[in-house]
């Protein structure tokens, strides 16, 4: 009979250590298939342990489907000989984690929202009333497209802020634009030709491309997007930032949007997708009127984030759908759980509700208007002065740089680097690099650190 | 010249007012394409307002696309003609919310976790704690793959609750299983077919389905997905949920384990996606061994989620990824942002880290061990018991309930809903239901309430 020595000093109860040594013998083919084990009785006994003891441990190997039993015959070893079949992978490799971002002496092009302007006591504040206040809440389960409060907080934001008039079921909430990305893919259909301004922001097409979609970049001009290019590309979707184009800068003039909406107008299933993500930080003047307010044909897809306006750890965005893909979306896609907490939700709800979103928003345009008229300064006194050209530096929290050098701007990109000094060059966000102007860089100056610029400036001056 | 009367009662500024009036006149075609607007000098007398408030006014026109101006000549109209073809929308129709959860008497389908057992306070105050000790970390963006501390957390829970050896590096968190299964199809490939198990947990079929893919079902045996199913449907990826059925019940014995790994190894690019959604709550015996952790192939895809063993709605799952995957994950998929906001991956952390996650776990499957054999007993004592076959009740959170009636499903499922009482037939899981055993249902007990079941049995005796 089968004998296995116990380990008394062990931790492991015995009947896990049986499970154990039967299962061992399984798998290294000791225990034949077919084979059958002693009876629980005999083999207790064999052992010096408690039928209970057995009964355990075949209790489990018969869960997992090591052994089989048969009534009143007794139990057997399952056929695993199917293991002799797999292949260990190859001498595993290291895991090769993305590239760091590296610690600069100045980042001069990061876009991330600076931490320090984030409102945290309040939202910490609203997040600790939102637990004690809405338990009952919290624990029930989002509709796909966000939780209600939330959506009508959104919509009189949209109101007040950005003049649009907007039935907050139309509004979907979604942990972030590039979910929302995905989510439009589904909505719209993948044999759309989906189009991407060049210049732009890339992590868009990455998108398109990470999900098998036909992607098509159309040029711009200095409007934006252009019709010609829309057609060239064959395209049915029109993804664009008409208010403040990225890397560019460019506000497209109202006679380029009546354009493109009479280019969607033209044929059944085209959209644009509006994405108006910095819409908040156009420091000079009104607010520009998104596309969709002056839509009314229903082509019109509005995108916009907290993750900008707010901290980029806030995973919250949003989307505006007409009406009839607003029902497209909850026939087809409301299956889909919502992707932001509840909890979230609603500290983001009371956040806008209470008046709070508007006033971080003054505040910020307040901060990015000193910020950017710092940043000018420092350019101003600094030896670089004479020697670059800043371009449309009238809205959003970026603008150009170009530097006056025969460098080219792989060799510049090279000293910076040296230099531990971050500089993104605009040729980076054409799809066609060469046809960028060279010597041109974005400047973000949202999250730039004032005190290191001077020295930063100093450098580049000296390097080009 | 032109000519417009302003509103000084308005509470909107009169710069305001002008570009209102000039643009619904360019709107409107009062002024036409190419039409000289008046200087700003003499306009300003003419309207008797200050040069400023023309400037303004132009200004944001301007900004806006609706003038131009030519150096030394003026202000001129732009071209907006293209409005004329932008036909408006049908009237609106209006939005067809999905269909609201119905108001049951008693649900024993219902699959939603119970809040009252969610840890309420203690998530309190390790939010609260989070958000005063880590007001840094908790600006700092999340690494795509979410947090390293609540990786490593997750790994740690791993290894003492599943026996699994999983390097931190290896794990994906994202906003909930349904995300991680948009990603894993971005991840292996739009080319490869995706196998369901029939029957199975619908929303699988759902996702791949709104994402465009060849999906197949595969049918069971009862042991599990079949290998014959599989190579019928000439499967790449095996979608499955070994360590408990959904809506079977059914654990995959080993053999099969083996035999779909087999099957994985025959060739490149096929691998198992394995979703162990309520593992945790397995209430006899020792937890069943997931099918990663007996993977030397490095062939299983291991999917796990918070939203069943917390709250669903907390929106927090994770995958742990084959080494080549992660590195492929890192390459090609490290520009997405994590969805889920730091401020819940660092609470969930604690709440691993600090055993809480492990004691709420104990608790749960304490409950329901109780919760099981108190609706067993009310089935027992209740005039339903001599009427109907428990199948299926030693693992998980639900089992399966045969009534034995002649009435047809829709008949049953009618009167049900007639009696306010919800029950999912099994057949409502399958590709094609007839080939379901009739007169079955899922009883989920997990959040049933057990004041109501003894009168909701007595009714469903009444109408069989």
């Amino acid at each position: 009979m089968l004998t296995y020595i116990f380990d008394n000093t062990a931790s492991t109860a015995l009947y896990e250590q049986l499970y154990q040594f039967i299962k061992n013998d399984i798998i290294g083919g000791v225990l034949k298939a077919g084979e059958r084990l002693p009876s629980k009785r005999n083999f207790a006994k064999h052992l010096g342990v408690s039928t209970i003891t057995i009964e355990n441990a075949y209790g489990q190997l018969m869960s997992e489907g090591y052994v089989y039993s048969l009534q009143k015959k007794g139990y057997f070893v399952s056929d695993i000989s199917e293991i002799a079949k797999i292949r260990p992978a190859d001498a595993v490799s290291d895991i090769q984690l993305p590239t760091e971002i590296e610690n600069y002496f100045a980042d001069l092009s990061g876009n991330r929202t600076n931490p320090d302007n984030f409102p945290f006591s309040v939202w910490a504040k609203l997040m600790r009333e939102t637990i004690s206040e809405k338990s009952g809440e919290l624990m029930i389960s989002s509709p796909c497209g966000g939780i209600y409060p939330l959506r009508c907080a959104i919509a009189k934001h949209l109101k007040s802020f950005r003049g649009m008039d907007v039935d907050p079921d139309r509004i979907i909430v979604g942990a972030g634009t590039e979910y929302l990305y995905g989510m439009l893919i589904q909505l719209l259909g993948r044999d759309k030709i989906y189009c991407v301004e060049n210049p732009g922001y890339q992590k868009i097409a990455q998108i398109y491309k990470s999900n098998e979609i036909d992607y098509r970049y159309a040029d711009m001009d200095g409007q934006g997007l252009t019709i010609k290019g829309l057609s060239d590309a064959d395209a049915d979707i029109a993804h664009i930032s008409p208010t403040h184009h990225f890397p560019t800068g460019i506000t497209m003039p109202v006679s380029r949007r009546y354009e493109l909406l009479a280019w969607a107008n033209e044929r059944d299933g085209r959209y644009i997708i509006e994405d108006d993500y910095d819409s908040e930080f156009r420091l000079d003047g009104k607010p520009i009127p998104s596309m969709q307010s002056i839509d009314i044909s229903e082509k019109v897809i509005y995108i916009n984030t907290f993750s900008k306006s707010l901290a980029s750890t806030i995973r919250i965005s949003y989307m505006v759908l007409p009406v009839h893909l607003a029902n497209l979306f909850y026939r087809t896609m409301s299956f889909y759980s919502c992707t932001v907490s509840t909890f979230e939700q609603y500290t983001l709800a009371r956040f806008i509700e209470e008046g709070y979103f508007e006033k971080h928003i003054n505040r910020m345009r307040l901060f990015y208007t000193r910020q950017r008229s710092r940043v000018l300064d420092c350019i101003k006194i600094s030896p670089l002065s004479t020697r670059c050209k800043i371009i449309e530096e009238d809205s959003g929290l970026h603008f150009l740089l170009r530097l006056y050098t025969d460098l080219t701007d792989s060799e510049l990109l090279r000293r910076f680097a040296k230099n531990k000094i971050h500089l993104s060059p605009l040729s980076k966000y054409y799809n066609n690099p060469s046809a960028a102007a060279e010597h041109t860089f974005i400047l973000n100056y949202s999250n730039i650190d004032l005190s290191s610029l001077p020295k930063a400036l100093e450098i580049i001056a000296e390097v080009i």
